[in-house]
């Protein structure tokens, strides 16, 4: 048993004699144990003070996350040359960059999930319990409207005469592409989220919870360079709600289930893909 | 207790058995010691070499941070067409990198704070002497003035008519506007430079102080990419002191203030978020 | 041997008392047993689930990769000025950030080679059997049809009317020009590939995986920046053959050798280079 | 003496218990053993295979360093509108990210120099022999001659016309300026050479190696984010060498004595400051 436990520390596998890391093949999903499926609803955890804490820590990650992203969307929109801001990149930077700095910070207190399709499909892993994700998705909607609110407040007028940050499938596209661009740029998101924590628990490698944050938070800033043009790029419910809301216009209204719907399928494929293609668990023998 | 501290190490906690990093919680702020507050004087500190090689890598790291940032902003600022050059975007790469390597350089030698807002957040949670931070604070000062100088040196008729890189509130926006965007942009910062090193001291890990400087980096670059259309961003009171003294024109000795003002709120606030919500310290029980 | 071993986990070698990081030379081979060559033909590998799901992971990866990518590509194609776009830097950031957060992600199941030019290179090197190589080159390839053909779906005549993010020798370059780009931005990112992984193997240090897909991941990037204009950068069969497929034009097909043969010379340079010239394998004694 | 070592392997130090790393000062130098300094001349080392297979690496590094880089510069000179290119930040990238790669690629072969003012700067702090030295510096200057070279092959009318990505001091600066500029960008990247790889040895940190490269490499990048509107930005001898040769005409070849003399200050005094102000080794007791 230590023997084995000291295989899986060293990233060893069934064929690890002549698979370096280029090509190494996880055999052995029996050489680690897979954690029991969160319970629906844990008393214990209302009555513990961390419960509560995880819960703020979200409500200020989405709070600092809507306010940086969506004050980066304003300064780079009131500008008619784009050349003279820091241009779409630097808004798929503010977006990935945020989710970078707030994953690593919040990772230790809440789990660093910061939206609720992330919410959502670790809950549908059984990863925590669904009071937590629902409380979790509460919080985290009310800091994306407290964020956004605040960017409205330093610039009013500009705020609704340039969007406001909402996302709209944009001109050119159907709604069935802007779901479909929410599906798969969520899926990426979610996927990166499962394979960069699962690879901690596999192997119980402690670097990973501080090295995980960098690709997911890449991921979102991939994401963005790839569907702005399209959506503006949600795949982040909170995120949407909280701009829809500020905005408060009917073309972010009349779109705004895609924000929800399109996230939450592309999370829970990515769960999907992650717990049984890759992890196999209804096949593993109890 | 040999067992507890195994725990800690390996990043366990109360719901450690189904919650994987996604959703960890900390349970359990006893499981490590909080260290005990630096005493406001410490004679024993002005008689060692470090506490003087302290202030000299200080000094040294907030002249080359200014040397190189406010380099960046004349080369932008020079040219015409924005497209010509690195682009504001390379504005928010030159502050948030350079803070990034710095940090990287200088952490095991003064901590690396090269902010005279992070040094007063940090003597807040009383993690150095007021005699440290007060030393710091002077030599980051003068570091500054001296980078931005050997800029103005460089190109003194360019630094005087493109503004020399000071903090301004820019037209379009109220002085409440700046104070603003400078405390929640000094939170951001501060609020990431206690997470990034608070992991480290609950978990022992030795990981961390390696790894913090890079989230603390895009920090800054990602407070840059939202506020530089506001007040240019300050939440770094050495940078503003120093480039306002070396450009020395009335608009920017006027909003002065704001650039010392909201970063000490900033960073007030995000020690107290980090001390009382996050670490619970003043309910622990001694 | 404890002790020997010792010393390779500290990274020691011949010279270490006098020379750090900075110039460490790792004289002896011997420290660590290279792995036995791969199998050509492994008849245990084809009853195992790992290697079907290795497959399918790859398939998934490349999927993805094409997905982003070939998106950032037509949004950045569709728009007259690119001032308002993410910009060519932009569709960099696309193919290397994917490639990190991808190899991130599959490295533990697959390898993450998610490109048969890496495959390849690796293969040579006798890290994987034939029949690993071959399966995983046939579903890089379905994953990468796939990926473009779903952009495809989005933009049908756009896609067309602006290349399809199709690989081509530009305007003012002859064919070999095109084929030399591939052959030496190949032996790039497959330099990097052996040179990341090859450390872990001979240092047994298990961040090294971890940290890999960084390097990786940036030397796509780099390939980018230098190489777009002159064929809109290959470097991965499968990528160019998935958008060559979808595209379905005389000018695509005409060139598409040059993105296999180029890529999979670089490949096979770099693998000879890293095995004979830097770990001198031919040359030790069994 | 087990003790002692434990203590720096986790960081400790005099100020451990109050001062976590936002603090952190480093008071002890005697816990570790300065390595002792390298000899000038060591005739074993031009017996081992290794000391050629380090020269041959550094060859292969600077060849691959230039032709991405100076490529990239190239595909940014030849287009009118800097828009449809990847920009001058993308060339700050090109530069800075190769350096990345290539010390995280060479790093355990030679050290990854890549560079002659770094070698420099190792060599006066006798981390490495002058043999050793002398021997890196000239493959480092053939390989980027050899780098530039192939650039021009692709595009030679091209190359010549537009400054084949040569260093001079560009109209408005003075050659002081120019040297000035050459000395504090190198200091820059050899103070982070020095820093990044010295906390290794003093804490005996298995990672630091790994991770030094990515600072490295943004020192890199952000020394090109400021001082490419003033010389192109050299710090680096051997590219400046190898595309002076290349484009072969007077106004590269006027300036560019300010591409060593500059460059080998800077590293001089880069380190001076850290062996005598961070190390303090002249006034250590032997």
């Amino acid at each position: 048993m230590e023997n084995k436990e000291e295989d899986v520390r060293l990233g060893a596998n069934k064929f690890s004699e002549r698979q370096p890391i280029g090509t190494a093949a996880q055999t052995q999903d029996k050489d680690y144990q897979e954690p029991p499926a969160a319970a629906l609803f844990d008393p214990d955890e209302l009555a513990s003070w961390s419960f509560y804490r995880a819960g703020i820590a979200e409500f200020i990650a989405t709070f600092l996350f809507l306010y940086i992203s969506i004050m980066t969307v304003m300064g780079v929109s009131k500008s008619d040359s784009k050349c003279s801001t820091v241009g779409i990149q630097g808004i798929a930077w503010a977006f990935g960059g945020m989710i970078f700095a707030l994953v690593y910070c919040t990772a230790g207190i809440s789990g660093g999930h910061i939206n609720p399709a992330v919410t959502f499909g670790l809950f549908l892993a059984r990863k925590l319990s669904l009071t937590r994700a629902f409380f979790y998705m509460v919080m985290q909607c009310l800091g994306a409207i407290c964020g956004a609110g605040v960017v409205k407040g330093f610039q009013k007028h500009l705020y609704q005469s340039k969007g406001g940050g909402a996302n709209v499938v944009n001109g050119g596209y159907t709604k069935g592409d802007g779901l479909g661009a929410e599906i798969v740029g969520t899926f990426v998101l979610v996927y990166t989220v499962f394979s960069a924590t699962d690879a901690k628990r596999s192997a119980r490698d402690s670097h990973v919870p501080i090295l995980a944050p960098l690709p997911i938070g890449f991921a979102v800033f991939l994401v963005h360079l790839a569907t702005i043009p399209i959506t503006g790029t949600g795949i982040n419910p909170a995120r949407s709600l909280g701009a829809a809301i500020i905005y408060n216009q009917k073309s972010a209204w009349d779109d705004h289930w895609i924000f929800w719907v399109g996230p939450f399928i592309g999370a829970a494929l990515a769960a999907l893909y992650h717990q049984v293609v890759i992890r196999a668990i209804p096949f593993k023998s109890k």
